[in-house]
């Protein structure tokens, strides 16, 4: 089964996570959870042991019709419902009279659905090395290449391409980091009944639920959490942060080709970014998916925040809203994290343009380097000062600042020539940012060991 | 093709509104875009008006392969690239070089959505209609059935519920209101070619453009609004502000349905509501549904609104973003309008349980009209304390405000015992309700009119 | 009272809203509706009006404090509390006991909120008729004004900064459009009593209603308001709709003010825009105070939405959000209007800048205009491939798109040198710029009219 | 100074978060770590001991005009410029010259936000561990306390109300968890200079930062953060999961102080609660404040995370949003976990009511307990649909489910009078309860050690 049912759709799905999180998957995974409480309820003597081999072999031959099922589901008012028909249909007497015994849809969804995240994770992890190795590379290969440093949208100081994609690269460790925390209070068993005490397995409670857990290889919580989503916040609030931080690497792209500045290239291919009208044109398309990913991931993070508020033991609405908002929270980020690797690992930068950028805009940028070479003579705020209205001629004149500079009588009575052509230099100005690139590599590596 | 694939997707999503709204349904609005554009090119001499109807006859050979589509659209980075093409190519030599002629992508796909924006809220207005006319119905039918008014989810003073559902119909009248501006702002031609300028139409632009809009039966704007969102705004925040109001009905409904109050049954039906571990639950099912889809569509509009700002004349991300948003949006707000209509029209009202829970507190309720009744001697101030200390030995004694009444000397000092009765009667302090109820049908009905 | 308690609330208040939304205006407006029904039910008959007089020379005395005022309310609960239990102290015997008469507390809120939102209104319609004075008038200077037309940030084809400035005249019409429906459907009265009846005003319950509205020069809506915020919500989304569009033009500048495009400066002045560090930088401040208000609005706007799930009656939390989160709002978007008015009435433009824009990228965005050319012989597949392989030569050799045009065979064969100049001046290929520009501002001044 | 400037304002601000998060204290902090910066430099020889003495003295000096800071901050479009004006004016020569050297905006509000964020979240930490406190308390106290288990809002199966405690505790605790993992990941040091290289500092900048770090007690990062939120997203999603889960447990106390419910009672006090009209009512206060802050709260984060896609080295509007919607965020969850500490400190409870209510329902919450005791005999689908139309019979009937059991002969036929009645006790159904409160405590105490 495929997940692209509309144009759009391709925009924002994977394949390994269609695998995962599609609506067959679902179902796969509710029906191993059954199994797994079935052969777990079996290990306490609970049913038999052929019962829960009946059970199994019931739920092997579950063919489920999605439409069909989903139609139930909403009409009984729970997604479980279709899906232990089916099982009990599928299994033999006596066996299917003990399928969901002692269960509640609740404990069936949730932990199908960490089943899915537990899947959904190891392919978001793997992603997010792949963007952080490329970033990595890109950190490496491009440490001593200058190109403007911009902060609000000016062209501030130089910095090197090394050091922006060392930036990227932080942030990846750190979301890298977050993911091991979070994924650690996620990952675990739902088990409670009907509302939260077993209450229906007797004195074979905590038994049956350390058995499933086992089954299923899930921690067991010290009481399940049907009405407590605190575990789940921790998820959604990296997902928000991972589509937040992505979208800033699409964004950075995205800036840095436009026309005017054209400091990179999404890698092209037959096809790829065209316009229909436009022949000239080459489109953003990777960065651009990333950002309407990013834009549709928040809205659903916003949605599984607002429905924290869960009424009670189980939830009216505000549980039933995660079904879909959650994996489509985790698809959207997951797709993210894919083309984030795939463009960082493409990418096309153009190093001579970098460099002719910087000095388009007249030694503007070297401004602070030249202030500071005059502050040591002349103090801070007198050289700011001084180096405001130098600038100020090079834009109403629309010359160099070294040009300007090398006229200025009270610049010529502080630096030589040569002190303010070296001042001048983006590479004799770039501080901390080789430092910085070996202290981001380090993190990185040190985190994967 | 239904909209059915996963679990969920039933309690979201109708027949209707499927019919207007899933992929192929798009594919087939922007054939019928470029179809029209063909043909309004034809008008004013562009091309041919064989060309034009080679076209059509194109169009309706093309049989869309979504997902094939969908990766087309993801590749290149838009989702006219695989319509134009299978255009193209189900068209016959020498039209197939006119498909397209003078437009841009966005033109193809905002008029695409319009159009079927024209059809989706066609449908929703029926299931506004349909529930205003459900609310009102219950607003005649119940006008003078005492319950208990509720605020802050404490009994207050007496209402009726044909009162609490003139409530209803108020905000269902407003929305009524209001979509008739938001229809109208938003349901306008988009053509601009490929900046706005139309400038590859040469002198014929405008032409077309007028052509273009009679053919498919769409105003005309000013100017293109492929960076200007504010058209859609209308329409986002029209949704929002629906999605809130249809879920503070079915929440008024689910808090009406809990055991402890039990004044209100959505309508049975086999295998609705039932709980999988508990035979006794008889829960909310629709108004279930309806909280989750506002939840949901409010992340879609949060997303929508956060998409608006829009780079230069056509954007990199804002308006790829509600391909999916925005339909998604309809169709949450669409599909809660739907259960709200069913859920009002097959609400099961128990009327002797009203009465119950407003005598089971007491006489509490009518605490105020019993300080009004005492205000008129005593001065309200006075009388507020006196009800005051009243109220506070009704909760400490547990007997009824009558008896405490009868009791006190204050009391007796300035109220016979047939006037303190008199006060405490339900049915005699509903003040307005009755006027109320009525104006809310007649302004109901006059926007019929 | 200002509005200034920490440093970065500049950003986000005016002077003049400050004047209508600050703590104290909000005590000035309750006292005015508490005064405004004395009046009313003097009257009607229920209180002298000697109690009126009272009443309103009671209000005259109360001097706020603000803190004092604020701990009062969170400990009731409620917001009205300190503001009648001070306008009881400071009315005379016995007027003071019929302080509040009939009311509950969201009539008096509500309703001192509404006279709130009508001076702000004013305000907010100013300033944004202001800001689409300041976009005609652009549009109308720099109608033939050329510069590069920009899609998903690359440059497409020429369009005029007339034809940009109309573009956003276009948004802010439609929100001017928008908020007169607005405006009529969220200024009307609310007045209900404790649970939407009026009970405890007896037969006079519509009488009063009537004079209230009167008093204030409110319309009443057919029946209270309490828990249906529709009216609230057609408001907020109007809001959200203007902080999106408002957001796009700011967005639009700060990518013109770019070092590397450098076609727009914001207003310079006395410390305006300065960096700490760097002498040369002249940041954006307005647009950048206008992106932040746009993002905080929005979050309100969110809040809002989300709110609009309301209990009953009368609700318990949703409403109350409300207080804060609305005026808010309105002052978010209403700073964002006033820096709209002022940014665009204090542009640089420098059109020589323009120009170097498009041509720098060599022709490129002529592409279109040399397709359509060579299409009317070619056909527009083969003229759309032939020009992409030319533009790609144009970026692999760095040479203008004209050169490279003349000297291939296959353009030599159709167009003749001067034919494919022509093709490619920029001003020759506006399309319906001119008339665009011609009907936005007529549809601009037709509104006022 | 107070956060007090209008009436609702009080319901969201404590006194002891304010000291923390006001304008004067985010001042005093810009000073701090401009003070440290000087003494950091002195350490490294960059300056004199003596001008880091006479910075530190000027600081000390400085008395902010919030408002005219405030203006000042606008105009120049950052909050730090007024600071480091008044900072350098109050600065003896030659040191004042030496203010703010190497360091750019961001690096001190950053800094100084990260050093109010640590004092703050010493606040949250404390009355988040106070709020568990009692929780656990209660969990304790009301061990074997049986009441109704409500999912759907509809009554399920009995639990206890310590056990609904242990729900609340078990939430509680892991947030505390995660407030670890969040503190440790963005309290630290923000030094990069004007665009993250540190270049003016010349070949001091990792000695300054070193320094810098060690004077505030702050860890230092591998580079500097100024485009990257991930470590602020990791906090606003904490922030964003405690607002969740904070208003899950006051609305979970809202919904059991319904008059019709009344199972729970918020500590009263003079003037708490009171309704303005209705002298019997006393309302949620506590709970609806914290619903209200929790509804403004998710607002502050949406914002948050739709700010994170920050354009380059420093962002023109994302991380300006920060400067309010943060603090504001914090303040909003802090005033929740105090007010959730102090309404769990002062609950009322009523036992008895419990009880009755889930006698009132007929003994519909034992079904499953008698499906479970038919169900050894008759297979669980059996006796599901037994006790189902057992049930149907007490709805009908409104006869309790032990005399329609006792009467009926399927009943009879496998189960005794005894058995019966012994399946129909609510504290012989508790299941795990127990074992899960415990499990809950030891979690809790666990954390601490």
């Amino acid at each position: 089964m495929d997940m692209l049912h509309d144009l759009p759709d391709a925009f924002h799905r994977t394949e390994r996570l269609t695998a995962v999180l599609a609506g067959d998957a679902r179902v796969r995974r509710m029906l191993d959870v059954e199994v797994a409480l079935a052969r777990a309820e079996a290990r306490v003597g609970l049913i038999t042991d052929a019962d829960a081999v009946a059970i199994a072999e019931g739920a092997a031959r579950v063919s489920p019709d999605i439409p069909a099922m989903a139609r139930a589901s909403a009409l009984g008012g729970v997604i479980t419902l279709p899906v232990v028909a089916a099982l009990r249909e599928a299994t033999d007497a006596p066996a299917a009279d003990h399928v969901h015994l002692g269960a509640t849809s609740q404990d069936i969804i949730d932990t199908a659905l960490v089943l899915q995240l537990r899947d959904a994770l190891v392919i978001l992890r793997e992603d997010l090395e792949g963007a952080a190795t490329e970033a990595a590379r890109l950190a490496a290969e491009y440490r001593t290449t200058p190109m403007a440093g911009r902060t609000l949208l000016q062209q501030a100081v130089p910095i090197t391409f090394g050091l922006k994609s060392a930036g990227w690269l932080g942030g990846l460790t750190q979301l890298r980091r977050d993911l091991d925390h979070v994924s650690e209070q996620v990952l675990v068993l739902q088990f409670g009944g009907a509302a939260g005490t077993l209450a229906s397995l007797g004195e074979h409670g905590l038994a049956v639920t350390d058995a499933l857990g086992d089954e299923l290889g899930l921690p067991v919580p010290p009481l399940p959490w049907h009405g407590d989503r605190t575990r789940i916040g921790g998820l959604v609030g990296w997902l928000a942060t991972a589509s937040g931080f992505l979208s800033k690497i699409a964004n950075d792209l995205i800036l840095l080709m436009q026309h005017e500045v054209g400091e990179v290239l999404e890698a092209g291919g037959e096809g790829k970014g065209r316009s229909s009208a436009m022949p000239q044109k080459r489109n953003p398309v990777e960065t651009l998916a990333i950002r309407m990913s990013g834009q549709l991931a928040r809205g659903r993070t916003t949605t599984l925040f607002a429905s924290m508020e869960q009424e009670h033991e189980r939830a009216v609405g505000g549980w039933q809203t995660e079904w879909t908002a959650l994996p489509d929270a985790v698809h959207l980020v997951g797709s993210m994290l894919e083309r984030t690797r795939s463009t960082l690992g493409g990418l096309q930068v153009d190093v001579a343009r970098m460099h002719a950028n910087l000095e388009a805009t007249l030694g503007l940028p070297m401004a602070e380097a030249l202030a500071t070479a005059l502050g040591r003579e002349l103090g801070a705020p007198a050289a700011y000062r001084l180096v405001s209205s130098l600038t100020e001629r090079v834009s109403r004149e629309q010359r160099h600042l070294r040009e300007v500079a090398h006229d200025d009588p009270q610049v010529q009575a502080v630096l030589t020539v040569e002190e303010v052509d070296r001042a001048l230099a983006p590479d004799g100005w770039l501080g901390c940012a080789d430092t910085f690139i070996e202290r981001a590599l380090t993190a990185w590596q040190q985190l994967g060991e």
